[in-house]
This record gives C-alpha cells, sequence and structure tokens, in this order.
C-alpha cells in the first residue's frame, strides 16, 4: 500500500510538473496574442494605428470573414520618404552624383556635355533646372559598365559611409522607427513584405536586409539590363544602359511588382502621388486591403511637404485617400518617435 | 524530517520529470538530424545523392568553411524536363494551340496566316517546321490581350483538366518524384528554392504552390509586358504582346534570375544546353557550389534523349559537366521512383 501511494504520488507529481510547464507554455502563447499591436510603440494611438491593428486581426482571424491566407499576405511599401526621408533629394541622387565624379576620368567627354557638365563643376542652378530625363541619363551612364557585383561593392561602400548634407548622419539613420516596427509586426503576422521603389532596384538591394531585414529577392525598383559574360572560366553579369521596362513609378509600380510577385497586395503603403497607382491595385482587389499614405507634417522633427514639393509631391494622392477612404497618416501626430536613434 | 524528505522527493521527481521531458525533446532534434537524406527516398543510393548529402552537410554546418549563410542558400531549378516531364512537346504548347484555337474567333485574319493557320488546321506537317519565332509569335498573340486574372484563370482551368496526350494523366502528374523531395529537402535546409524556366512565368505560377510548393513570388520565366489600366473604380492589369527582355533561357536565365532574386544561386539544376549558363554562373561565384543535370536516359519509364533531341537539348552540357566535375543525374540509375503515381 505505503509503495502503490508513493508511486501514485510520484505519478501526480510528475503530471503536475507537465502541468506546469504547458502552463508556462500556454502562458507564452497568450502573452504573445496579447502583445498584439504593443510592439508598434513608436507609435502613438490614434486611428492610423487602429486601422493597422485591426486590419491585422480581421485577415489572420480564421473565424473572420476577411481571413487571407499567408500565401496572400502581400504587403508592399514604397521606399523614399515612406521607409526612409528623401529630403532634400533623394538620398540615391548623392550616390549618383558621386559616381558620375568619380568614373569621370573614364568619360574625357563629359565636362564638355549636359548633364554631366553641371553635375562635374558643381553648378547647382544648372542642377534645379534638370529634368527626370536628365536624371536617367545620369543614372544610366553611372549605373552601368560594370559588373553587378563591382556595382553591389560601391553601393555598400557609398551607403555605410556618405553623410545626409544637411543631418550629419549616414543615410541609413533616417529609417522611420514606426515604420520599421510595422515591417516586423506585419512578418510576424505572416505577411510577405516587399519594397516597390521607384529607385534603383540594386541600390536597395545593397542595404535592405541589414536596414529593413528585408531580403534582396523582396526589392523591386527600377532595374537596368545586363548582359551574361562568360570568359577564361569565370562568368558575370555586365551592366548595360538600358532600362527594364517599365519604369517602377506610378503605373509602373503594379505592372512590376505583379512581374515580381503574381498577385496583388492587400496592404500598400506610400507617401506620394507616385504610389497612387499601387494603392488602386491593392484596394481593387478581393477582399480586405489596406491602403495608407504617410503625410509628411512634421517640419520639427523631418520636413514637412506635399502639394508644393518636387520630391514626394503628394497632391490627387491626398484626395484619393479621403474619397476612397485610405489612411493617412500623420507623420506629426502618428510618429511617437520618428528615427531610430531619438 | 518526513516533510522535508517529502520535499527532497518532489523537487528530485521534478526535475527528473524535467529531465525525460528535456530528452524528449532532444530526442526528436537528434532524429530529425539523424534523417538527413533519408527523406530523399525515392532516390537511389549512389554518387548523386551522395554528392547532394554532401553538399547540403557542409554549406549548413556552422563549423564547415564552406557554411553559408540561410539568407545566401538560394537553389534555382529549370521546369521542363528538371521538374516535370517534356516530351514530346513542352507542355506549355499544349495551352497555346488551345488558346490560339479558342481566340480565333476573335481573329478573322488567323485562318489565312501563318503561323496561326496551320495550329487552326491541325496540319502537323507545317507545325513541325515551326520555328522558334514561329512559337514566340503565336504564345505573344495568344497570351496577351487579357488581364492578368482571366490569363491565371485560363491557365488554371487548363492545368486542372487537361490531359497529356500519350500518357493519361494530368501534365501535372508528371512531376519527379524524386525532385520534389529534393525541393523539401532543400527547403527543411532553409534553402530559397526558385524555378527559373524558359516558359511563361504566369503559366508555372498558376500550378507552382500546388505542384511543387514554390510560391509564386519563387518563379521566374519568360514575361510579357503588361498595362496598368484604372477605369470605373476598378484596376488591372492588361497583358501586351511584347516580351520583357530577356528571355528566360540561355544567357537570359542569369540576367533574369539575378534580376528577381539580387544574388548567384549555390546550387542549380537543368537538364538541357539552355541551362549550361545558369549553371555557369552558379559555379562561378565565390564558395561552394553544386551544379546539376538531369540526364534523361530512361525510355522506360519516361523518355530516353540528349543530343539529338529539339526538346532538352543536351549535348554542350554533358562536356561541360564532364570538364568541371558538375553531377550528372542519370535518371534510370538514380530514381528509384519517377512519378509520384508510380
Amino acid at each position: 500500500m505505503r509503495t502503490k501511494t508513493r508511486i501514485a504520488k510520484s505519478i501526480f507529481l510528475t503530471f503536475v510538473t507537465i502541468g506546469i510547464i504547458a502552463l508556462i507554455l500556454a502562458g507564452c502563447e497568450v502573452r504573445i496574442e496579447g502583445e498584439m499591436g504593443d510592439n508598434l510603440s513608436a507609435w502613438n494611438d490614434g486611428a492610423a494605428k487602429q486601422a493597422i491593428i485591426e486590419f491585422v486581426k480581421e485577415v489572420t482571424d480564421k473565424n473572420n470573414p476577411n481571413y487571407v491566407d499567408p500565401a496572400d499576405r502581400v504587403a508592399t511599401f514604397d521606399n523614399d520618404g515612406t521607409l526612409w526621408a528623401e529630403k532634400p533629394i533623394y538620398f540615391q541622387l548623392y550616390f549618383l552624383l558621386q559616381q558620375v565624379k568619380d568614373q569621370a576620368k573614364n568619360h574625357p567627354e563629359w565636362p564638355e556635355q549636359q548633364p554631366f557638365k553641371a553635375v562635374l563643376e558643381d553648378d547647382r542652378e544648372t542642377m534645379k533646372t534638370f529634368q527626370v530625363s536628365d536624371l536617367l541619363n545620369l543614372a544610366l551612364a553611372s549605373h552601368s559598365g560594370m559588373t553587378q557585383e563591382e556595382f553591389e561593392a560601391t553601393t555598400r561602400a557609398f551607403i555605410t559611409t556618405a553623410k545626409h548634407p544637411e543631418k550629419d548622419v549616414l543615410f541609413t539613420e533616417l529609417v522611420y522607427q514606426p515604420m520599421l516596427e510595422l515591417l516586423d509586426y506585419l512578418r510576424d503576422n505572416d505577411f510577405k513584405v516587399f519594397i516597390v521603389s521607384g529607385g534603383g532596384i540594386d541600390f536597395i538591394r545593397a542595404f535592405s536586409e541589414e536596414v529593413y531585414s528585408i531580403p534582396k529577392e523582396h526589392v523591386i525598383g527600377t532595374a537596368i539590363q545586363a548582359d551574361f559574360i562568360s570568359e577564361e572560366g569565370k562568368s558575370y553579369l555586365k551592366r548595360f544602359p538600358m532600362i527594364v521596362p517599365p519604369i517602377d513609378d506610378k503605373e509602373g509600380k503594379p505592372v512590376n511588382l505583379h512581374r515580381f510577385i503574381g498577385r496583388r497586395p492587400i496592404l500598400a503603403f506610400g507617401n506620394s502621388d507616385g504610389d497612387i497607382q499601387m494603392l488602386q491595385y491593392a484596394a481593387d482587389g478581393d477582399g480586405l486591403s489596406l491602403c495608407l499614405l504617410l503625410h509628411h507634417d512634421d517640419a520639427a522633427r523631418e520636413w514637412a511637404y506635399d502639394r508644393n514639393s518636387s520630391v514626394g509631391h503628394l497632391d490627387k494622392g491626398l484626395a484619393e485617400a479621403k474619397a476612397r477612404g485610405w489612411t493617412v497618416v500623420s507623420m506629426k501626430n502618428d510618429f511617437k518617435k520618428v528615427f531610430p536613434s531619438e
């Protein structure tokens, strides 16, 4: 009898222990679920944060009619002005200007040729008159002629050392803390997060993994052509100065994102009129979607601009957001913190 | 004293229980590691299977000098003749011929125009003389003019109902069981697995998730252009008859795969001379790589062909494999089972 009691006690204690462990594990899960949205700590409580949490809750709840299979949980983000700052000019332009200067020795014709002449002479008055075609010429000329690996190394060197002209920090320090949290929050909820940028695809890939935890294959941008070359037992891709159509801006964004991803996003986040078509494409799919525009209205902590800005011009987007009920995120009111270092 | 003993016993039992649970969990891990390569059960033991297991072991072992970070574990697979059969003609061609017939009512000029005339009249003699340019004309004409969603629906309908002309099964039943296992095995070892096919990107995406568990965004192929159209509160992509250069074959494969993925593969698997450049690109990167060619030498269970075949032509590839030590996989000797239904 004594022995039986002991055995019974042992079994009882074993079950209690298992029970305690099970409770601890269950507790973990409850805690994780209870935290929903709590890791969006750089966001102020408000309509924008609420809309995000509500949307994620609906599409991830199997019992909700708006439930979306993880395979279809595609979220697309613009880069310049949405994930990091874009003032006074798109950060890639500094790289481009540097590249033109560095490569000038191989181009004796550039000092006499616009738009190169203005760049080499630092002629800001002329540079202010540059059209999109001038910038495209500069980009094509300075971003081609090398191998993919050489271009990546040059970009890495720039992005890890070059400083912003006004704020004395690396460009990569001007990413938005609330957006980093949002990317994590979406991934934690089994979203596939992509960048869809008008900027160069290979430029962004040089820092996307480190800065945004977005793998290179989830970066979509304007691409230039390359040739495959195999010689002397080595093979490489050599970049040549031609755009892969379309340029990844405006109507080009939905075209390119579908080419890369194969489905419509259910969440799209931009900040300028160049993002409207991407948001329309997300909004017009079947099922629930969330479209967001970041409004730069915080001159104290960042910059304030919309209708009258050439960089990040936002005008029609605000009207469309109002008409369609898209979420306008106010940097001033919705961002508790702007940059990670704050 | 009795009480203290009891408490001591309780604590002891608790620790024993925790120990047992820990052992069970540890046992699971040991079991999983012990299974390395065991889930390649449709492969015969031999040099090919051994090369795969050895390669995966090296690149996933942190203490091995050939260790590769998961972010860089990119594996690329050709589709036709590598993941599924391709005889007597590429399966997409049946779809294309069907599409031409279905769309003929909207093209009164086709019955008088080659290559359409031959397709509509089922004139096999003329069809045998088709050049690549003829097939491209047929593909561009029959795969454009509709929205992306309409094209996907048509493709889905075909792929889920159309039967192979010689074997009375769906085309998707002619995937290779050893390759399905290899895809799983690589993913289990944190590889990112991509298809890189000369075939149409949207055609393959219509079944890649279901058949290969490869998400649409991991499918790379020949793409055609599209326009973004927004009208009456709806927006969609309309396909138009122009290739996005380059065609995803031969030199085009490394160009396109890098455009989509942003890095070189460390493992590349093909079956024809159209895959050589993709394998070269993988082989010529830094670090360890594994290049494989499937050799169709099994007339009894599948088809036997190489140098004299127009479909899946393999000649230079065999020479290059010999010279570079690439792994030639013999369907006859290395595949224990060919198709899942066997």
